[in-house]
């Protein structure tokens, strides 16, 4: 998906929303696990149901599939086929944190982006340029890099001083040059709003994707107040908040009314 | 596997070689690819079977297998099982690169100890203590964080200076702490063979999983002259080198000279 199209789809529905699809067998609601085959599967097409029409974004975080071997590679294959089928205008956001050598990283790419048609795939930067740059060489797909992760262990290497500038802002400033604002956002933990400053110094156009707002603890509001630019620029990630919101037969329902009341506060940030 | 256990392969065999499961159905011979249904899963089980007498780990890189959807993941699980099988005494490293915020963490750590049985996965420390941690928690299974790699990219971040220390230093000594010499080791890329010696004054019982060798670039004699520690405490990883030695009907024979090869040259190092 070009940028374009990811700020039309956000103006058009006056959200930055992005609904995490996080499937843990032991939250899903029972009658759901004894009435199919595929749990996680329908499970995920309830959600996605209830939910499309507040968010922008899904966002399958690939290790909850993984941990369920060949069947669950099966779920999130077919998962992000039924929203591609269903609701080509939300941009989907395989969470899965690679990051390999230069041949590696390619294999990863084509299998995200061209076998599963994800628009875009979460990046781990530690190994630098050449584990990076494949995921750049798509075209309309990006790569999501971790800068400031959302949890504690944030503070062991992220944070670290190198020269007066925290490593986050470096890995930020040298990744930024690998590619540009319609190729690559960057990871920025919501319970670290205030740094959000700092970072629109730094990289004042570029799409961030936020978790950590809600069971992290991190404020909407804060986030949008440090991290807003002209064209809204934030992809604000919600999982555990509204996919459980509920865990009986009116689960769905529950789980698009937490959406939608995080839309409505997220509409006050539209002129 | 426990390290006594590693150990006393290696001794036995006088090898401390790792054969990297690398397979590029590009690379493949093409009576393979002819032959099989599961060209990947046939192609393993050759390269394994010539490999195993000289090597002490096979480590399948899982964004070989991924790149081929739901069928490269049912490869994946076939060659664990079948090395598990037919030869339990090996090593096996799921070569992952994982990392995530906690809970991700644990069910990333389920899925590679749990459900495929491998003995040890490798992890990205980004993320920090909570991202690894979850790894440490499996009876003799293994976290092998990413310390100093062998691509051209580890210079952008791993080798910044903090504090007059290299970051990667930082992360080993950080990460040493979070667990120990039985469950976990640290990649340490052989291109950079000389930067051994601050590692090992830093961590000189832990064992190594050096990448690097030969198609990279790296010198065994150079690894093993800083590496080598009072229980050899290296395992070295070579890929293309051995599973692409030939690419045709006896491919897997000279795959099995190649890695004797290395064998031989590593029975030096042994009294």
């Amino acid at each position: 998906m070009t940028r374009e199209k990811l700020i039309e789809q956000i103006k058009l529905k006056k959200s930055f929303l992005c609904v995490g699809l996080d499937p843990d067998v032991t939250k899903i609601p029972k009658h759901i696990i004894e009435d199919d085959e595929d749990t996680i599967y329908l499970f995920n097409k309830l959600i996605i149901d209830a939910t499309a029409p507040y968010c922008v974004a899904f966002k399958p975080n690939t290790a909850f599939y993984e941990a369920y071997g060949v069947s669950g590679f099966e779920s999130l294959e077919k998962t992000i086929k039924y929203i591609k089928l269903n609701y080509p205008d939300h941009f989907l956001i395989a969470d899965a944190k690679r990051g390999d050598i230069g041949n590696t990283s390619t294999m990863y790419a084509k299998a995200f982006f061209n076998r599963l048609n994800a628009d875009a795939i979460t990046i781990a930067p530690y190994m630098g340029k050449d584990s990076v740059k494949p995921f750049l060489e798509f075209e309309n797909k990006w790569a999501i890099v971790l800068g400031l992760t959302s949890n504690e262990g944030a503070s062991d290497f992220q944070q670290l001083i190198i020269n007066n500038k925290a490593l986050y802002l470096k890995v930020i400033e040298t990744c930024a040059n690998w590619g540009n604002e319609n190729n690559m956002m960057f990871v920025i933990g919501a319970t670290k709003a205030s740094m959000l400053t700092e970072i629109r110094q730094l990289i004042p156009n570029h799409f961030l994707l936020v978790p950590g707002v809600g069971a992290q603890g991190g404020s909407l509001e804060e986030v949008c107040k440090y991290g807003l630019n002209k064209d809204i620029g934030l992809l604000i990630n919600l999982s555990r908040n509204i996919i459980y919101a509920g865990n009986n037969k009116n689960f769905d329902e529950l789980a698009g009314i937490e959406a939608k009341k995080i839309n409505d506060q997220m509409k006050h940030y539209f002129n």
